[in-house]
């Protein structure tokens, strides 16, 4: 029997993640890490009795101590990120689901690539703020990373088989978002609601305003890189409206190998905790005639510059896109708060990026630094001033 | 410098892969064979200096010998079935083509398959007629069976680094043919000229007609069975307009694999030659956004009732499918002179196929057997009367 550990239970990723283990049925969850929602947490310790949790705080701890209390199997409960560490390094866990969401799951994740774990990879923060010390860590230890989000996920699939040498480039798909039709105008004026309603598929918040953005993409392109060694000349996205199609890699020879599946998490999950192993999914099966059709059309960067940024930031290198990551944090959180309008994000994003001169993120070190001044500078630019000017739904 | 040699190098196959040859620089054409295209198959043998040539019968042979007296390199001239076959186990040849069309090239084939040639298969009447047989050689001598057809091709790619067992199913594309929109009543009169536009691929005319009945899909689907193993219950057709999805294989996790590409032969031809390596392709790159939409849509049986043939063929087994494959060579070839309605073709084909009764197709000589009973009953069947009753233009 597998064992695994989770980083962000209560979360989209995390609770189909668990989903998944009950599908599965020959894998244990040993030590799960959750927010805020306590409630949620509660009832997934009283199923899946891990050995281990932890939560965000000592106040977190002390209603889970309560709720627990009348269990059988009572968990060791930890707290913060050296809860976080815990659970990631948990020593019976072969697998770690990484699905927190935010720069907040980085440490925790090196520390399981550190301790040569199976990480199946849904926090993009990770390889987006230090790509080249995860995969430096990674080829240390032995560490394998098996992406969960569904494009990295396909090209995962896809490579299976091909020869490196043999991939002219790799091409994620995008949805394009809520606002894939929409003028520049009205994409401006955007409101929470209408960000937050993605035509496919049912994610965390932050998530589907990056997704909005195409910011998500761009965070993509960048982890890409990381994951599949290959620079941003060549990686390409394509809008891909109906989301079947996950990613696609285009082989020397012209031959274009792309992995489709119904828009279910879920998939993605299960290959990452299985692979190189396939097994029987719970969800459902891709019939394309039902679909009918797929379509594909070049992204336009003028209405969505937080891709051209990602594209940007890759190609100043160092702690670029680290700085990119977390001004986007800040200015997605300030536009779900209704202090900025739908366009100030990318704005934002570029106003911290244009005040940063990029430096190696060779060292944790570095890499921290540049998170820590990047969220000030974006708490600056987008300042008092801007709260209530549009957004508000 | 790899060597290869070509059954039916003026035919489209055969043309196509003397373009692959040219394109990649260090294969040599070492032995080719060719119909009754005398003036092509002497600018060819001009061209790519084999040691060794094939035609059809002594009267092209006599032609060879005068046309060829001039050329400082002489090629060796054989004639017939014996001809093909020296082609066919040329022993410096370590791939061997095989790009004839219809049941000609079924004993060549067999002989470099029991020679442990590289097969670089573009004849599908090999594997339809005996399968069994074939495979069977196949596994004895190690020869490895790479096919060329753009659909069988895909799916040899898709499969590259999967697991048999993890396979679901194998989806077949099918283009639907230049009567894909058209009711049943207008696809009974259509004529010759009608039925050889196909929307997307330049083809040989009998590969023509086959795409235009769908009788080409039914053939693929038998020959899917061989090629890879899989039950007729366990590959799917599908149609898709467009051609640029050239196959998919679905797998037991849900995910389906798909091969994507430029409708252009040398695509396949180029990877059978060159696998399990990769290299840079002559043909076009594909280019989705422009593409712009992939359709798909189940097929009607209904309508292209030879495609249900090709299964009910499969299901019955033993010498079957050799009886339908004879009876269809049959069909199209009177609808080609003008003898018969389109619609005629599949009335035929089904006609002889209810006369008969299958036996095992263990042996050539049963298979060689139910391929001329077949020829025979599909001719009386057409008879002298249904001369010119429709189809001609």
């Amino acid at each position: 029997m597998k064992a695994i550990s989770i980083l962000g239970s209560t979360g989209s990723i995390g609770c189909n993640t668990l989903k998944v283990v009950e599908h599965l049925g020959d894998v244990r969850v040993v030590a799960m890490a959750a927010g805020r929602n306590t409630e949620k947490f509660v009832e997934q310790i009283e199923r899946f009795s891990p050995e281990l949790v932890a939560c965000g705080d000592e106040e977190c701890a002390v209603f889970l101590e309560k709720a627990v209390a009348k269990l059988d199997k009572k968990p060791r409960i930890e707290c913060g990120e050296s809860g976080l560490v815990a659970v990631a390094t948990h020593p019976q866990a072969e697998t770690v689901v990484s699905a927190t969401v935010g720069a907040v799951g980085f440490i925790p994740t090196l520390r399981a690539i550190e301790a040569g774990k199976r990480i199946a990879l849904a926090n993009k923060e990770t390889l987006v703020m230090a790509g080249e010390l995860m995969t430096a860590a990674a080829a240390s230890s032995g560490a394998e990373i098996v992406p969960v989000d569904s494009e990295h996920n396909a090209i995962h699939q896809c490579l299976r088989g091909e020869r490196a040498g043999e991939v002219r480039r790799l091409i994620l798909t995008a949805s394009g978002g809520p606002f894939r039709t929409w003028t520049k105008e009205r994409i401006a004026a955007a409101t929470r609601k209408e960000a937050l309603d993605h035509p496919n598929w049912k994610m965390g918040e932050k998530i589907t305003i990056d997704s909005a953005t195409l910011m998500n993409k761009g965070l993509e392109v960048i982890e890409a890189k990381w994951l599949f060694g290959f620079d941003a000349d060549r990686i390409s996205v394509i809008v891909h409206p109906q989301s079947v199609v996950h990613s696609m890699i285009e082989m020397i020879d012209g031959s274009v190998i792309a992995q489709l599946g119904v828009p279910d998490m879920r998939h993605a999950i299960q290959y990452a905790i299985t692979f190189p192993v396939r097994q029987e999914a719970s969800c459902g099966r891709l019939d394309l005639a039902a679909v009918g059709k797929l379509e594909f059309e070049d992204p336009d960067i003028e209405r969505f510059p937080c891709l051209g940024l990602a594209f940007e930031a890759l190609a100043a290198g160092g702690t670029m896109p680290a700085v990119l990551n977390a001004a986007n944090e800040v200015s997605v959180q300030a536009f779900l708060d209704g202090k900025i309008g739908f366009d100030h994000i990318g704005e934002t994003n570029r106003r911290v990026m244009r005040e940063h001169t990029p430096t190696p993120a060779d060292t944790l070190a570095a890499v921290l630094a540049a998170d820590t001044w990047a969220r000030e500078r974006a708490i600056m630019a987008i300042g008092p001033a801007a709260a209530g000017t549009s957004g508000k739904n």
